[in-house]
């Protein structure tokens, strides 16, 4: 499939970049409804780790299922799933080919003491990624931990083995950990700085959270009200964020949060789109509905990303 | 031997993984007197290592003898048996061939200081299980402690090396360690979690605890009451973690604990049968009581999980 | 382009090393307008990951776009441009072989919790630096750490690689940690040693801070007051620095710090020349102005350098 | 030299061990006065490692040179030497092939700081003892401390790599550390469970302490009472420890301890003999001893083995 | 250059090592004023790492040139010079071949915090030594650190390379740490402890320092009084630190320290000669001395050694 102008605009900004990169995020950006506009929404499913099978799956049972969650992504037109290793590979043959994936190479639980530093167990590799036909790894970072740097430079390594084998990196970059209270987890500055960290690692996709217009660093604030950074609506912190991931040279998507009311869930990616991101990666909101709810809701959303709505 | 179609069944769910590993599992499940139902029993003899010769053996003298472990799986017709490198190695060439066997690749002492992090040994490789014959590899994850994580990578490691060589992997998921008080080692919320984590690991079978109707994580105990899910009984808990084992997708087998009365061994066996688990593991219970007693046992078990008992 | 005899009197001094890092070193040093003085001037932009973006790039709005930095290196006609990996890739192929580029291998942040240990995280490689064409690596230690033994294992291994594969090697040493005070971090003894223990590392090029008449070191007081060093002025405070580097042996810049009024950078880069110092390393004094200022401040600089001002 | 029955009989029970180790075992077991009784008198000389040159030598001065202990283990017609790499090169090629050796490949000091976990440091590796023409590693464990997970994992690995290149392995099973008090470190349960510990990690040779009558373990307490297993005497002990190696399926040497009067260490040797062990491991026994002391000394502990005294 | 019978003498006590090594063992005790005689002088500078430069060399300005030191140990007829890696590169190529070179591969600093565990930096590599033309590496380890054993274990492993690539290993065993008091740190117990070690972990030439008559080790003190070893004078300790270094087997060089009178500086030869030790290692007592002193010195040195003063 020819690529659409826009796509290709994107991709010229990944300078350098092998072609086996290129063509996996060249497969992300033109699959399903979205496909060449430049816009995405992604189906994540790693809750199961991070909270367990009943917090997940319990409130739309056939989501246990690994199966649900690819036939959900192909049927509604997403432009790639992810997932951690066990769950990518109990579908891998059965869809193999018929929707991009994602495989999420490390994974946190809330099992974990909560007094351990805050980082994450790296269970999958590069080519357990090549091997169950996935077009990137991603990988959750957390600026602020005091395992933050280790997080850094295993993320840098897997990368540099990814992008030699063209697979495309996606990180998540979530400011977590001991210097970081509630609200500066949230903070549009801290935001603005999750996504710059992740592009100066070399991620191909950034994930990183909607944000407030809290200020949590003295030194950054001071920089925010001197300049008039404009951060007073999510839009605009959109904005605030793309600027800092390259100036938009970086895909960036939204991430969602915990399952919500759909009108919220649509206001959110009016901003993203008005902000100029790239789309939502969406999974409680999704799966945790029922199929039909969720394929409605999903369809709005791209709808909105299109400028329908 | 022709897989029957319940394992050709099983075989499929294990999409895309090598002909190796999927020719191992068939191995074990077409084996001994439950070979071709779906169902297993498994021997497993790392108690020397956990709790001790003496605590383990002095029983029934005659099990210190790892010879004696090898003949009681053979004549009793088990699906594999399970051990630590050292007794393996002691009866691999004399009953090479005759049982499907699964290394267990690290261990745990009583003699461990208890206020260090809750953990294991690594004490045996993948091509220590190519070299003695083994047709899985064995590891323990202990979700809850603060060396949790670095189980998880060490085992995501391993699986992977093993799957490329044809070696299956069994993970033995024990709720552990700082996170968890004693309640909620065996709490079904937590049992159900530590069959996902296993499963999302890329377990090939899962073994975990029978379960209690405790709920432990607040989290969780909202959602198994605001979705009314049936944990009244043991089958019922059963059935909540095969769910969690990717809806049934994986072969999980469940282990009894400490010695206990014949009558409570069967209840707990028939549990797992009307749950739709896939069988036992079961080591002290058989090992420790005399070889006549215990052959006897092992017969009714395998009665009532192809349901005549 | 032949080297002139400074250059070549500069390269003499870097005895046995492979003629792939000479070369690049030549490259470095015969680029720009102070090609072939002897002197450098080079453009570092890694001030988003130390910082965050905002308190990086909102003074000056277009320098949020890493083209903006090669851009301006080019044009003012600087020596070198040195960013992390996600930064020079964004621009690699654009600008690819128009200036030397120092691929910034590790990496502080703002946001890691201060009670940490002083270090950086690693996040490129050598093979990343020849990836995108980077003519050599840069690498900060920090004396005085209790992780700093660690930085000096790390960077000594990572230069031997570098060295084998013809990339030079340049060394931000600042003195940071636990045993020091604030005084102590720009004292000019431990600026004298910070530059002895890079060009004992290995190092080609050697980044340390202006420093101030301050002793620091009980011991090293004693001598300093003893031997009646010269330390009143900056100059002599370079000098004394350039002698710590084996006399003048090895290639030191010297940074500024934070924005301050043009003139004392001026001054600054007179008392490097008048000590015998390389040149300057000048981040946010350049691209936190405008363009045409930053312009401006960069051709007097050089001029201040070829003995112009 | 044809192996004798006896000797052949404990080869056979290292099942599919490489023909290496065999032939290194067997010649071990064939070698000097005791050679093809299946009994076995080993002189370790680590002592200058573990307690310093003056306690190990000052009392008999010739053994400061390593040449004393090769000829000293020659001439009593011993079966094995163990030294750790120094102490062997200096004689390596001077004995060549005249005396078996097993190369010490970890080592403790009593320099180190006592508040640290136990543990030793690894000084050799498997291709050191290939190079001096040793025929086993040697490595002690210390099961009970906090470092003992991480010491089974090394030897693992080592005895693997060992192994698979045809050398030995001689585990010195060491109880001791955070877990265990003064009395616990020699008590019999804690005796046996070290000896099966080196079993289950594969070891050929195990080394262990005699043991006193002490339980430590109160679940092992337990269960010696119940089932009434004799440990009276120290033969009855030995044959506690010979079950708990796979009921005598492994060779099982032990160590005397600090100098004693000779006629105790004949009635260990007639303890261990009757109770069914391979043999001892006797340094300062022997070395601190005059020369022609020693020889009558090695000489009649090696009729006590052959049943003559 | 035909080796004396002395200097084969005692290159036949290194049994078994690769020729390599011994080549560069001969290569080192020829060299000089004292080729043949089996004593040795050796020039180490790493003080510029260890105490800064300034307490280093600005009581001697021409030392702060890597140069000054090459020319220096050449035109005095030292054995070898000794350095890290930068000083060593730095007139790599000048002096080629003309005196053998020492490369220190690990270093400590005075700016590390010093609440830390003593320790050093691993800062070149044995193939550092190769292409910088080094006939040997040196490295310190720390008896009586907490991190002494990890400091036993890498040069474990660095000289098992360095021997196979025919390169000398030198140890510098110094005492310190936790475990030990000042006084203990130059006790002769603990001297010939150092000694006794660096001999086990393979060293080829052993550099410990002088020590006095204090007895650190309760149990080593019993020891040294029961069996009457003389430890009253200076030669007295030089002679059991050679005993302890099996015997003579290996070559001791004795550190003098911080600069002195000269009278004392002769005052150690005399006692190393007459002790049977092989030689000095002086390094600030001769580059802090303007070169005419040093030249006088380092010549009345070796006609100590020569037993000509």
């Amino acid at each position: 499939m020819r690529a659409t102008r826009v796509v290709q605009k994107i991709l010229s900004n990944y300078e350098g970049e092998t072609p086996g990169v290129k063509a996996n995020l060249c497969r992300m950006l033109m699959n399903g409804k979205l496909g060449g506009t430049g816009k995405m929404i992604i189906l994540p499913v790693d809750q199961g780790f991070e909270h367990g099978p009943a917090r997940s799956f319990a409130p739309n049972p056939p989501a246990y299922d690994p199966h649900y969650h690819y036939q959900l992504a192909i049927d509604a037109g997403l432009n790639a799933f992810a997932a951690p290793l066990g769950m990518l590979e109990a579908g891998a043959d059965t869809f193999a080919g018929q929707i991009p994936t994602i495989l999420k190479v490390n994974s946190a639980n809330s099992l974990h003491p909560s007094e351990s530093a805050k980082t994450q167990a790296i269970t999958a590799s590069v080519d357990d990624a090549l091997r169950v036909g996935a077009g990137a790894i991603g990988f959750t970072i957390y600026p602020g931990s005091s395992a933050g740097l280790t997080m850094f430079s295993d993320i840098a390594e897997m990368r540099r083995e990814a992008a030699a084998k063209g697979i495309a990196t996606v990180i998540w970059s979530y400011p977590r950990g001991e210097a970081l209270d509630k609200d500066g987890e949230t903070a549009i500055d801290i935001a603005a700085y999750a996504a710059q960290i992740a592009a100066l690692l070399g991620a191909h996709i950034i994930k990183i959270k909607l944000s407030t217009d809290h200020l949590s660093l003295p030194e950054a604030k001071k920089v925010y009200e001197a300049e008039g950074i404009n951060i007073s609506t999510q839009a605009a912190r959109v904005a605030d964020c793309m600027r800092s991931a390259f100036d938009g040279r970086r895909i960036v998507v939204f991430s969602g949060g915990s399952k919500k009311s759909a009108d919220s869930v649509y206001d959110d990616a009016r901003a993203i789109r008005d902000g100029g991101g790239n789309g939502s990666i969406i999974g409680r909101n999704s799966f945790q509905r029922d199929r039909a709810d969720a394929m409605d809701m999903l369809n709005k959303l791209m709808n909105i990303y299109k400028g329908k709505e």
